[in-house]
């Protein structure tokens, strides 16, 4: 089976972004002889820009696009995400799976970088890890890395320095809020996982989630893209084999289904001092998510939109 | 006038298909000489496959994307589709005019193949034929055609078997079933044709219907997919000339206004033995329609979307 | 800061016009040594030409389509726009600010033409003025421009005739009445310069208003669109700065703050015998605004949508 060279694909939407640096209003630098750029810390950014870091996290194998939901009791825009691989490009590539800590510095890594480091125990399960000759990654952060963090990167990839590009931009800024805000399919594919789903199951998939107001500070950008999802996102997932497994997870599957589930995340995040790892796991999924089973037709739905929630954490009268 | 070349259009998007076919999914081989290329039976496919198939079935004339609709109560995917050409694109090239039969195999075939065989009545009032060079077809069916098939198609085209492509994928797949649902401009515009009014006088379309979930067999996947039309697809059309007659014509434009019209198209199928030819052809449209008349800025709408048969027929709870 | 080149993104986008005017459906002919393309006039022109047309007019800054609404309380077709260049991509080019008169030739002219002509007060405030090698305006009008007219835009914009190209359609065809409801941000923003509001602070937008049906006539087209403004559109703008002036803006900024909203504009525009410039300038904006600022994350909303009035302006049911 020939692969589907997850860096190679990105890297082609990373340089289109370069090559557009004044209109998506991004800056391109060199740091330690990476290509860093920056998508919305001193850069403006844009919303351009975060549908394309969305896409360049899914490693080019997903299509983002800026809707309109009513789901939050109005009409407003929405982050629109469709994908026929959506292992490869959800959960090898657009999971933030890779802590990036060096020196003092500190982000969430994502993107196809992490197929190609494969460090993650998630790789055992899902394959799609390669040999790339060129890697991409995003940082969720409002600070550049520093030339210690792209070597490091750079080393765990296996490929030079000069060989990497990182996307990076806070989620308090319009990029950054969206391509968190794109993650309906990818977070609903997690949650899966970690109920114990073989997601070689799922074929294609199509997620929605509305784009919040962007927050004035991280903390209340990582509530507010959380609510995105967990109160106003859905997944619907084409999966293959028996009915009643998906009968039996469909009810888990949608964040409702955790017991942290009902307040603005901002307000679960910092009931466990900010620490993400004390968050119940199975609270990550979009409030709303449908498995449809190619295979027999039938389409197993679960789980409710929250609008007073969402409308409280978006700070919406 | 400069001919739009329907066949010509249509086999650039069906290369774009041929060069991206890891990403799509698809299968590309030659079978008795011609291109033909598995979007959903062997192969796996997806949503952009199926965009592209119906973007090929529309002679590269139209616009198919993804959108967001409400019309089975929930928010949900929805198949949106735009022309400028809607006769060339629609009638000349999209309806599955032709039944293809050879051997024992038989596949109701569309595309702009149609335009250049010409042999169906429909051209003798619509025009468009074409003598192409090449041509596209498409073929709803889970079985590759022979090559006899090919072979016979393309001397009904009057061009050479290595000069003929064709796009397959059953109904009960997630590319079969989108290109279907893309016909909700085709079906309104069919069905005015059948009530005897001049296509000419349309200039252009804007329709709508939701995507089912995919069907686990044919029969229930054609079911579904007419369906979405019948009871959730919604078209416009830009037309010229008098209001009288398009205020005659509007109420027995939507699907409402035929006998058949109240239940799922499964169980009308089989109350007429599977026989498609037995059903009122009247039934074939979407549930809503609106004549827009150029001329004069009038608007003539009829017909209801029933969300109750939808969601029966979609198996949503 | 290197410039955007208004005039040069624009034209990338009218070759893509001129190169495809069959599918198109536009006439591309030499007036006086301009290249001037009718997109609507005698021309069919569509759909596909009236979002091109927005693009060019806009700059190529910006992003237009055709989504889903349901602000008129069914669903429908909307224009969807969104751009990271709200100043330069609105107010510098789309905006109609320049009435293009000479001999009896009248029309209200739009585009990046008028950042190389700069003779408005507006760009006294907001910059973006630009020398341009050529140019590319935007006429709304049924008349093609005359020899004359041509020449006195060049003239004007500092251009040789022949590296000036104008695209033009009245409102009352498919293209020009698209183009004109793409302007939900643009009024917003141009409201909030009449309102003294420093539009530098402004990022980014997104904006919707629902596609009318196209109107019969020039002043029922004129009625329609800007109803689907002012009635029935919405922009979302993110801004920077503090957020005492943006709650005090917020308020004022949608056109329900006019005494003249109410009514359909057709009936406001006759009541001030068809003189645009004793209409109440405070009128022209979207139904709705949000302000989101990035710097605090606090959003401001103001403004209803009125249904009925759609409704009555569009000759629905």
């Amino acid at each position: 089976m020939t692969p589907l060279s997850l860096n190679h694909r990105a890297l082609t939407v990373a340089d289109q972004i370069a090559a557009d640096a004044l209109r998506l209003r991004v800056d391109v630098s060199l740091i330690g002889g990476a290509r860093v750029i920056d998508c919305g810390a001193s850069a403006a950014g844009g919303l351009e820009a975060g549908r394309l870091m969305a896409e360049a996290s899914m490693a080019g194998l997903g299509s983002v696009s800026i809707g309109v939901t009513r789901v939050t009791g109005d009409e407003g825009p929405a982050v629109v995400v469709r994908t026929d691989h959506p292992v490869a490009a959800c959960m090898a590539a657009q999971y933030a799976g890779w802590e990036v800590k060096a020196g003092g510095y500190f982000a969430m890594g994502s993107g196809p970088m992490r197929a190609a480091a494969g460090r993650e125990e998630l790789f055992a399960t899902i394959g799609h890890t390669e040999q790339a000759e060129a890697c991409l990654g995003l940082l969720e952060t409002d600070q550049p890395p520093t030339a210690e963090v792209c070597a490091e990167i750079a080393h765990k990839c296996g490929v030079p320095v000069d060989k990497l590009t990182l996307l990076y931009a806070p989620t308090n800024s319009t990029a950054g809020s969206l391509q968190v805000v794109a993650r309906s399919i990818e977070t609903a594919l997690h949650k899966l996982h970690e109920l114990g789903f073989d997601l070689s199951r799922v074929a294609s998939a199509w997620g929605v989630a509305p784009l919040p107001p962007v927050a004035g500070d991280t903390l209340s950008g990582i509530g507010r893209t959380n609510d995105a999802i967990l109160y106003g996102g859905q997944a619907v997932l084409h999966v293959r084999g028996d009915d009643e497994s998906l009968a039996a997870i469909a009810p888990r599957l949608p964040s409702g289904a955790s017991p942290d589930h009902g307040r603005p995340f901002a307000e679960v995040f910092a009931a466990y001092d900010h620490d993400f790892y004390q968050i119940d796991k199975l609270l990550f999924s979009p409030a709303r998510a449908t498995l449809v089973n190619l295979d027999t037709g039938r389409s197993h739905s679960a789980g409710d939109f929250c609008p007073d929630v969402l409308r409280q954490s978006f700070g919406l009268a």
